[in-house]
């Protein structure tokens, strides 16, 4: 019942238009990503998405994923075609390292295409996405042989990869995890314990799963400092790279979940799996961390992709239902009533929804592009700076995208009526998918933690000061365009809300930990609306210039319209977090923790 | 696995303490309703909810009903006889005419009681509450015969009702509808027409059903005024009262939803049904007015009822489950990690959650107390302010309390992480259910237009400058209370910023009837917070005065402490949406319809 139409001209401007990654020529990778080869991977990327992803949605939605008796899962009707025809187009590898046969294209183009599976199929997506973080995780830190071992198969998605950390006493305090790894002394370890949560950690979809285990090393030190990381494959690999034994893990269950069916979220039980270390003994979370931070951009994406495709279906349904008259006259007199795109309320919604999805795309791949330049600039200076922002933006993006996915699916499921509620028209469906993206690869809250306790004071609030210039620089250039004035105020009010707000925290968390604990999330709220009008703010001065140039005129200024939305519905938040944020701890920790229960 | 412990407490605070109901022992029905009789009820009310029907929640939501090949519906294991023990214990009446076997009972002790039925199971509350609500309509509008016919076996339960107004191409345009009703010149309609989204349109828990139907008779003008209301009982009643003929009306289909799957949702098929006009000939939406108010406050309630239950779930979890240490150092330093209540974003999740629950539910007892009034009071004023603030408060209660009770039902979800968001912990059915009470009813952007439409200008804005009068005094009753100081100020911004909006929309409505619409929703969501400053400030006088004298100081402080919650964490939200509010129409309405369309 839904559809897909894959942004294709938006991803476009931003990535060509607003980002001009055609500047980066001189980088690996981008030389060969000019402006048509971005249109046609995209082209071409966005018809795999809406025309074998989409269709499936509602299938693995209904049907789900089936555990056999024998720990086998099978996966939803037709995804296990749809992914043979994923693989076969290489997009798997599409940004991975060539030398183990990816494409090598930049990060910022992996993306976008992610954005457009996500959209058209979450619970599709994640098993290529979790396979590519696992492959990430191996090329940082395995050794040559492991790279050699895995690396080649996980590109062409022959194989996927897992992540394995939550166990059913500990998800965010991972200090505690039991799962132990014991040396065999010919370099392998044998892995026996339990972990839950892990996303399709049993499938039909490819020939081996290659597991990346959190575990504890006999006589490891206790808490976070004694845990490595292992590489557990579901078939032992022989040194000619053909299959082997089957290796002594199992799905031991499905979750039964609120959403995303079509993906096998399992319990993996590990009984002297064969295992080898990755990276260095006892510092495995460091390693992991590298898996970690690629998985929160995929979701952070995901929060822009669903909201974006129920947003298509509101919109369409608004201008197909109709349902009374306009309040300033009948706009389609010759029909029982107007279409009810005409009430301003129901296009508050959509453009609330809009504002949203076109700011955190223009952030997000912002953000990615810092990745790229981290990974490929040849100065260090740009490097560094790059890899601070990414870091920085990593929790904010994760958090914030994701709670306005969730909030703007069910916003665009309330333009349909009762029949958003209703599982046929499939808007409940986008809405019960999205809420996961709030809780997995570090909750919410835990985010907003890391942004404040971590990210923000690292190397002496390095990664914000970086941010901060280049926010005034984008405002000294562009003093003087009136056209963009409301932008430039709108940047310049938002940034001293958050000097405002980090001023606080630097005074205030010093003296008690928990007002910055207390003031996390609407910190991390204020700052992603700082983030969102920079994104904003780009958007509206590239259009700006466009406009008058092209053909396409309405498209501009339909962009400037939803940027208005923006400064004048969506940004005015900025102040009502300030405010909160500096309500402090107090009155947050001043209830017996036993008075919150009921009775 | 979810528990509900009703808040007794709560509640009997709020009706005898705060609004002192007390006060009122000289109108019908409040002499019976001492504070110990009050207490009571409520006692014996939460025992129901707690232990009879809260435990076939998730029975119910497993199950959903079944719909067979004859049209007859089936509800869940346990739903039948559940209803029978509600039914026994008298609890249809509580509040319903002593003339027809009601208890006549205050109906802000009904509100209360419903509270703890909808926070229970609110699929199964749903089948007396639109009982109510169809009894109710009757009351008002039908012949003294058809109260006669229906009433006494409405109010013992052993019949239900329903109301039947959507049609497949029109909800919220009632004007559009198609069902007809031929009179018989026996004084009796055949009916015909297919309604949908009919809540308990057929199950198995009662005798018989009294549908009141919206029909167009033969001939009748077209639109609004042209619409009439019959009683089309499933089941013929004879003369003396027994059950004759099967009327020819039928449940076509079950819709499959996202949540409430406990209640039938039916497709109703009128195919020359018999029916018998009630009220005046053309006059039927009138008459349904009086069934959607009570509706709406019905559905108002259960936006804090879920919120509620998802809150002492959620509260429970937090203080059980151990992960992390405290930012300020180990609380449970003999266990591997603190409960999570430690941690401030936890408990700020779930004291804004708390801060709405208990400010909504003072604000909604507090209206309820105004139908009280305005039914029974002997003084005319009385009973006029009464309706008018009611008429007002309608529609922001129904709206900001189920967004509210959506959005923190989420929240508390968010409070278990990964297990909040599987089947086997509850917490998902939480926000699936609650989802429902934004669209129903009139969907939450059709209250603003309500309100700001209709309810704020009527008779020159009479209601809203009652409200304004009693908060006025209230003020001024309570000046030189330095603890209630930060309350009655922020009820003294919040009224100013109120009428600053009320003020805008006067100006701008006129010149531009979409300036209404483009600001509806965030008046109503500063109207509402207006409210609950409000109800926060009677809350805590009361608390502050009963704090010293009574054995339970901890309960007050507690209560003060939440309120400190509102003021600060949830009261700020004030300002924004006054800035948004006043952001117009223009760039709303800028947009082609068509360019809402993707691609």
């Amino acid at each position: 019942m839904t559809t897909y139409v894959p942004p294709i001209k938006d991803l476009s401007f931003v990535i060509n238009d607003v980002l001009q990654v055609g500047k980066y020529a001189n980088l690996p990778g981008f030389a060969d990503a000019s402006e048509e080869t971005i249109e046609a991977i995209l082209e071409e990327g966005g018809k795999l998405a809406a025309n074998v992803l989409h269709p499936l949605n509602k299938v693995g939605d209904r049907e789900g994923c089936v555990r056999h008796d024998d720990g086998s899962v099978t996966t939803p009707t037709g995804f296990k075609d749809a992914y043979k025809q994923f693989s076969d187009g290489g997009w798997q590898g599409l940004s991975f390292d060539t030398e183990y046969g990816g494409q090598g294209l930049p990060y910022v183009l992996s993306v976008a295409f992610n954005e457009m599976v996500s959209a058209a199929n979450m619970a599709f997506g994640m098993y290529p996405g979790l396979a590519m973080g696992a492959a990430n995780a191996l090329h940082a830190h395995g050794t040559p042989e492991q790279k050699q071992t895995y690396l080649p198969k996980m590109v062409t998605g022959e194989w996927t990869g897992t992540m394995n950390l939550t166990e059913p006493h500990c998800g965010t305090d991972l200090g505690m995890l039991r799962t132990k790894a014991v040396p065999q002394g010919d370099g392998s370890y044998k892995i026996s314990g339990q972990k839950i949560w892990i996303s399709a950690g049993e499938h039909d979809l490819a020939d081996n799963i290659v597991h990346l285990v959190l575990a504890r090393i006999e006589g490891a030190p206790e808490g976070v400092k004694g845990i490595s990381l292992f590489v557990v494959p579901k078939y032992l690999v022989n040194e000619d790279g053909s299959l082997g034994e089957r290796n002594s893990l199992q799905c031991g269950g499905l979750e039964e979940k609120m959403g995303i069916h079509g993906n096998a979220t399992c319990v993996m039980n590990y009984d002297e799996a064969t295992g080898w270390l990755v990276g260095e003994e006892h510092k495995g979370l460091k390693a992991m961390f590298v898996m970690m931070n690629e998985a929160r951009l995929g979701v952070a994406i995901q929060g822009v992709a669903i909201s974006d495709v129920a947003y298509q279906n509101a919109a369409a349904y608004a201008n197909d239902r109709l349902q009374g008259r306009s309040l300033t006259g009948p706009k389609a007199p010759d029909k029982p009533a107007d279409p009810i795109i005409v009430h301003p309320d129901v296009r508050r919604m959509l453009l609330e929804q809009r504002a949203t999805i076109e700011g955190g795309r223009a952030w997000m791949l912002w953000a990615a592009l810092q990745a790229d330049l981290h990974a490929k600039s040849e100065d260090e200076a740009t490097r560094q700076t790059a890899d601070d922002i990414l870091g920085l933006m990593t929790p904010a993006l994760k958090a914030y995208l994701t709670d306005k996915g969730f909030a703007h699916a069910s916003s665009a499921l309330q333009v349909l009526g009762g029949s958003g509620y209703t599982e046929e028209w499939g808007m409940e469906q986008f809405v019960r998918d999205a809420r996961i993206a709030m809780i997995y690869e570090g909750a919410n809250g835990i985010q907003a933690l890391d942004l404040v306790g971590r990210k923000l004071p690292r190397d002496g609030g390095r990664a914000i000061q970086a941010f901060f210039a280049e926010i005034d620089a984008f405002i000294a250039d562009n003093q003087g365009n009136d056209e963009l004035k409301p932008y430039i105020d709108g940047l310049a009010a938002a940034k001293a809300d958050v000097v405002d707000g980090t001023q606080w925290l630097m005074q205030n968390a010093f003296a008690n930990p928990d007002n910055a604990g207390a003031a996390s999330t609407d910190y991390l709220n204020l700052f992603s609306l700082l983030c969102l009008a920079h994104g904003w703010a780009q958007l509206a001065r590239t259009a700006i210039e466009k406009r008058d140039g092209e053909d396409d005129k309405a498209y501009f200024e339909n962009k400037l319209i939803t940027g208005r939305i923006f400064l004048e519905r969506i940004l005015p938040d900025a102040k009502a977090h300030l405010a909160k944020l500096k309500s402090g701890a107090e009155p947050i920790m001043a209830m017996d923790a036993e008075a919150f229960m009921a009775g």
